[in-house]
């Protein structure tokens, strides 16, 4: 790409947006101009801006903060004027988002880990070869299209895209296969959430974690529930009338959080439509994305869906950097009888701050990219 | 109680035998007398067999060794004869129990926590309050009546009767006043469990579960389901042909280990046969086991159940101690859909190794004294 | 005692606060009438201004909340009046401390955690047994009498009467025995301190301590290192001249952060004037406090030092309980050779939030009692 | 290199072997071609040698099993004869050591984390640019001579050279610049070991290490402070007469067990002969190393000592990989006078199965090619 896009994060300093700073540094498509944070920060350059009163670096996405955002300065969110931008990433909280990105969608498109606008009807949430881009031949799975029914609605000239909950990820991406090959009826999902999920302000405390497990988080089961239906819906209507029907498919969570500092962990039954043998479960798994894959963009890992074999897998601490942390890796697939006729059982991992936020909001970009859409 | 029984301990050096001498210390009807142990431990006072060989005392039951079991002489297991013994509690592995247990039991009653003899038709799995002593009014929900013939089938002048596995114990406790008032039609859970629960020879190595989820304990899963299905099944047939009919009900599990000492978390969501509300699941929750409690065994707690109402709870370091570690702890209870037609989910925390193992037992031994089976 | 001296707790709803309501339950010469907090928490009963905005109980002192406390209204600590009041216990943050501690000890005295005033010439910092009460024979090693000296120069009813930062009360504890009987010509110390010592807003986030050592708390060092000195320093001058002269003992500290709950651990290395064999300072820190204990005071252990053999003691999650969480554990005694010409080094574990914080303070409170100074 | 080295791993299977076995991996100068374990191992492929009785694959060393050594036949390391090899990696325990690696000495080099042979006098603790390669101008510095008269002595056609113990590693690196710079009079030290130091079989387990330190390693503060002596000597004598003199320096350690997976963290205090400002201690130890460096070998790093001015590092997880694996991180470099005279305090973190085992030994084994010893 000859001229790369020029990409400003919002939302800089906090433990998403500095995923999103990490997962730019010498990204061959985009280019990292500007950065936006919060009033406290605006004004300082990036790197002191993420030091704490005493002076301690507080950068949290591995490795050292990256030399093109190191000096860049940190402008106020609250008044960021979107000119001579082709793409926000947003990193915002609900709160925040809720009256920030519609501001720069009027101008420009805004991918965002936000949750702000994930329910509206005219707002896809893209998870790429689930609903985006080559993503199976059901009529209206693809949902991609509502982006230009969103402007046109809204009369903006960008749009809001966010991505998934970072445990709906994950649960989609494995989900989506199965679907695909076997029919889902029902779906219940226990999820072992790490830290890093909660962000750093506070976050989750030590005092609270270290030998313990939360067995609540708020408002994430209804989000899991929701999105996952959501995503795995399809368009319906014609032209301005398009819009999204959530799939009729039953999915009860109870979301929890465990002394992991990365990767979420999620205990997977499904109740199928047809029957699904463990091993035809497998290959459709492992084949899963092959045509997102062949695309060769700068995000995608090797594969989408990695399955072991070894029990005693997927475990976050080894797995979840898989295929740079963009690969859902699925173990203890077994068959599911409790639930229904038939169906199947596993356990799954994927990276809760690369997968399923920063580099995930990535690949969405880069598929639009690739589609015309960007 | 004028006379205490008299006890012994098989596999005292173990976790799990060492939370048996725990919890004898200071009993009002048991008298811990004789311990019985490995071969290498045989021969050595019971504090000298409790240290390495760096001289690390190996004590894992909280507090200090109780006075009454640090001097007694470790017997070694293998040619230990019961004579003069009213009872044994059995801590030893699956695999010596297999050959110890039945010479024990010859002579003696034995109570275990070995998974050895529990899948056998005449031998129960009993769990107070669940199927054994005041537990409904189902017909052969008790099933103590099986030691008799269990006693008679094999010649026995004592009996084995061995407790649950510790995930099974806080399962069944949980669902059985969801059982007699709504009935169950499918039951899934996803265990978080504690450390504790592998023991220390090696037990879950700190290079393994720190910041990490193993999503995998041998054999685990299978346990529950099947006890599940046991300990809420009933008595059929007459005479000697009595027998275990185990419930016809759908359960079926993820076992997981997580980096937490001691409590086993669980997330339960059940299917009912008729409308489960919220409010009425907790009533049916609390009052459990009254009967029980009212009888005032040493070990009972003062409640069997208890349900929070704080969406944070329960927490396994918070909650495992509650009711001296023989209270189950749930919360967030709450209407679950996606299964049937009616249904409740909630996360439960047990203590593994108090009700769940020692502690369990010993209340299995009080309630069998009180019906004057032991 | 007829008629309990009549308390109040100044900031009530954080760890250390919390920390003085659960030791005042039940206490039977202190009664909890009156509790003052944060404006935010003003007005509210105390259960409920221990709730977050998601409505869980943020309690961090274990057990349930004394039923004596739950009720009591939380008043504002900056419009808070002392009428009426024996004592208050003060665990507001420093710079808190700085305006309201004065304003209350112009009224009545005020025993505190708070560093603010622990660095003035006419406030001492008082640990029983090592500068109050029974305290050794060397002349101006009780502190206590500058209390008056205090009251008398700033024309106070009451005092200001701080503890030590939680660090130093475990190291001043064990170095006084080795003073007394050896001297001390150097000490090096390194420390790895448990989460609960940072609180809870925010405190240690689990994203910095799972899996991690934090080599860093601000200020910690020096406030080890100055209180060291001026707790084993003697009374000098006359009358209204009276001042704290700080012992010339070169003390040098490293201190860190590590995944523990509670209990600080110090491995401390020490250089004495005279040769201290092992088994020697064994006894003398064994037998270390015997008056101050023979005093039967409600708050102290059953010895203030407790040595152990067993190499692999002190641990804090074993040791951080005994005597209540008021006893400090020493272990691996051994000869110091590096360091000077004799010396022993050892390592050892004191509760941070109980014997080092609230609890230690009742014991001052109560040690002053029974000299007739409160 | 045209024709690489070969190399055999004597222990593959343990988590040093390991990580020989990872290090080795696509390295430029030496190829391994066979393996050896224990009689269980031995005859099975590597990959499947790996795996436990469950078929759990105990892989320790990150990443996947090298695609070079996983099909290799894992042979008996008693029987194992070293026709054909340049050169043996050894990693079994010290008791193994002291019989097989003596055999293998006899017609081939050897280079070992074992303790077996680390302290006889014609046996050198080989560091590089510490006691090896350049090393300073000190007469004697550099201990790589002794191999010679080790094998003259012996008899031998290789030798062993064994590398020091992991928590001397970081140590003697960071203390060898202020020895040349200003002298060293005293050190102490207090370490936070990782587990990984601990090995697997069983290492350290959960139930000892959440929420705890262990504040004992048997014999591993002895090895530190004979090692620092050691390898911070000197030659001396002449022919076969050459001796290691140790340095007479004090140097008193404690060594305790952390939660942390890898890096071992090291508080160091230090008197020093001269004046040591701090500015001039982090340049000495900045520039430490340079003309090691300077030589390019594979697995050296960017810089062997790496001072942070963050107050709040080096932490174990954030900096144990920095380099590779192979640099030291120091921090927190403050003034030391509570010891002597003059002096620094630091903290310092070492990643002990990287620099501080194998992959140390493998630049102690290219420091020798280059110098041609090997």
């Amino acid at each position: 790409m000859a001229n790369r896009l020029r990409i400003a994060v919002l939302g800089a300093t906090g433990v998403a947006g500095q995923q999103f700073v990490a997962a730019l540094a010498g990204h061959p498509w985009f280019e990292l101009v500007r950065l936006a944070g919060s009033e406290r920060s605006a004004g300082r350059r990036y790197l002191e801006a993420l030091r704490d009163a005493d002076g301690a670096l507080r950068w949290f996405a591995g490795g050292e903060v990256p030399a093109e955002a190191a000096d860049l300065l940190v402008e106020d969110a609250h008044t960021f004027a979107p000119a001579g931008l082709d793409l926000v990433f947003s990193a915002v909280e609900a709160e925040a988002a809720r009256t920030l990105e519609p501001r720069l969608a009027l101008h420009v498109p805004v991918i965002s880990t936000a949750s702000a606008f994930r329910y509206e009807p005219d707002v896809p949430i893209l998870v790429p070869a689930v609903n985006l881009g080559p993503c199976g031949n059901e009529p209206g799975a693809d949902h991609s299209a509502l982006l230009a029914v969103q402007r046109r609605r809204r009369g903006w000239r960008g749009f809001i895209a966010p991505g998934p909950n970072c445990t709906t990820t994950g649960l989609v991406l494995a989900l989506k296969p199965i679907l695909d090959s076997f029919g889902l009826r029902r779906v219940i999902m226990t999820s072992l959430q790490a830290c890093s999920g909660a962000g750093r302000s506070p976050g989750v405390i030590g005092l609270d974690i270290l030998d313990n497990i939360i067995p609540f988080i708020p408002r994430e089961e209804e989000k899991v529930e929701t999105e996952t239906r959501k995503i795995l819906g399809r368009l319906g209507g014609d032209g301005d009338a398009v819009h999204l029907v959530p799939r009729a498919l039953p999915v009860s969570c109870t979301c929890t959080r465990v002394p992991v500092l990365d990767g979420h962990t999620e205990a997977v039954f499904c109740a199928t439509e047809r029957p699904a043998p463990v091993e035809a479960v497998r290959e459709a798994m492992q084949s899963f994305g092959a045509d997102l894959i062949a695309l060769g963009l700068p995000s995608a890992p090797p594969r989408l869906i990695e399955v072991h074999q070894d029990p005693y897998r997927p475990q976050p601490r080894l797995d979840r950097d898989a295929g740079g942390g963009m690969t859902t890796v699925v173990g203890r697939l077994r068959p599911e009888t409790a639930l229904g006729d038939h169906g199947v059982k596993f356990v799954l991992v994927s990276h809760n701050t690369k997968m399923g936020a920063a580099r995930g909001a990535l690949l969405v970009a880069e598929s639009l990219v690739h589609r015309g859409l960007l």
